[in-house]
């Protein structure tokens, strides 16, 4: 069973399980678990930090076929009532088979937002559009984002975790302004942890004039985490999509992605 | 001195100033008087019930002319560190003379937003978007509101307060659709207590098919608050903008609304 999911980040410690804290795959595999009685576990295509938002999260979980009903939309229905206010399962759906939502997804989209107002973020949309009231140059934001963009080791963006790659396809960086708040786009294959929010960081530190297009060239070089990032802010950035490949060919991205890497995005709680 | 003002209504016991209530009236004055040394009162535009928000809510106080500094930008910066970030003040600037916030106003815009997915609303917009997972008919909506605009006593969609007239110019009350997001327009030259939320209301009953346009007509005949109609959610529902004459027809205009009726919209308190 295919979940998509949205939540507002601000009051989780993130997606992954995690004893004692309030995540969202706690929340949800207990909500979801109670209506169809049976304990479950899920997995996810993005496993966000603490803060992080979502509109196009995907999750599957393996169920009993009698716990799916014929028409999906009486379970959102009823979920709709169970669930808290800030996560949303949107739709659900048989998953076709070899479906999985890790392994299966090509590409992950996330768009990351701020303000420059001199007065902060309008209030209602302050939880996820972060505060940055500095004169930025978004010509030059973009010129440093196009310079990242490719297949290249991010070592220096990721905080490292044991045995995974650090080599990352970035298929899209872009920013686009609206009046006094910027939002970056940002999509590649897989991201690894801190990936996004320090992309964002280093090209925010280029806009304010902080630092110049070689440092930015320079970061591509190094061959492990690069303390002069600034990580941005958790609560600017969300998740919007996750791109799978058509049913006909997921057993075998399937495989694909199963040999040739550890993704850092994992199952709830591991 | 003129108050430009955003909130988020959620966490407030709307506008107006109440004993041991957070209000936003109250919270302002505080910080604001905080900074500028000096007790004060603020006369508002809309004074908007528990729950309601505002994008654009305008205010006056009267200040030592040595309390407003020659660039009001320093202020604003200055104030979106004290407030809390339910609540900004987006922009300061000197009054014209005869300003007056509350009886200069010609026209109070407001927007109510509501969304028929049956997963409800998304979470970061779920604070003033209301979950009403009904089949809506847009036209007939539409229709319906079309009767209403107008110069009426709207006396059946109004919470009586000894003395106040219930006639009113309804300007605009129009709905967009985007997707399964209804978004109503009204506007008037004011608005008694529960007006907008009773229009809106009201026009959901038509066009969810529970009433017809025979009985909206009705309601125009009514000269007292009318118990059939349903009050809309007050999270829905957001102040967008004050409209003011031309500098040099306020001292006009003050005189005028002071002359002929007693508007609900009123100071901080009172």
């Amino acid at each position: 069973m295919r979940l998509d999911i949205a939540y507002d980040g601000t009051e989780f410690s993130g997606w992954a399980r995690q004893n004692g804290l309030r995540t969202v795959c706690g929340e949800i595999e207990e909500k979801l678990g109670a209506v169809l009685r049976t304990p479950l576990q899920l997995t996810v295509a993005g496993r966000t930090d603490a803060g992080v938002h979502a509109a196009g999260q995907v999750a599957h979980v393996d169920v009993p076929a009698e716990s799916l009903p014929d028409d999906p939309s009486r379970l959102v229905r009823r979920l709709a009532r169970f669930l808290p206010k800030d996560v949303r399962i949107t739709r659900i759906s048989r998953a076709p088979q070899h479906f999985d939502a890790r392994f299966s997804a090509m590409r992950r989209h996330y768009e990351y937002r701020l303000t420059t107002a001199e007065y902060g973020a309008d209030p209602l949309r302050a939880r996820d559009i972060v505060s940055y009231p500095k004169v930025l140059d978004l010509d030059v934001m973009r010129s440093a984002s196009a310079r990242l963009v490719g297949l290249h080791d991010f070592a220096a963006f990721c905080k490292r975790r044991e045995g995974a790659t650090t080599v990352r396809d970035l298929q899209r960086f872009d920013w686009e302004r609206d009046g006094e708040i910027f939002t970056a786009f940002v999509s590649a294959d897989a991201f690894c942890w801190s990936m996004v929010r320090s992309l964002v960081g280093a090209v925010l530190a280029v806009g304010e004039g902080r630092r110049d297009l070689g440092w930015v060239d320079e970061l591509l070089r190094e061959r492990s985490r690069a303390s002069s990032i600034l990580v941005a802010p958790a609560h600017g950035l969300s998740l919007v999509r996750v791109d799978y490949p058509d049913d006909a060919d997921l057993a075998a991205r399937k495989d694909i992605t199963r040999d040739i890497r550890t993704l850092p995005e994992g199952c709830c709680g591991d």
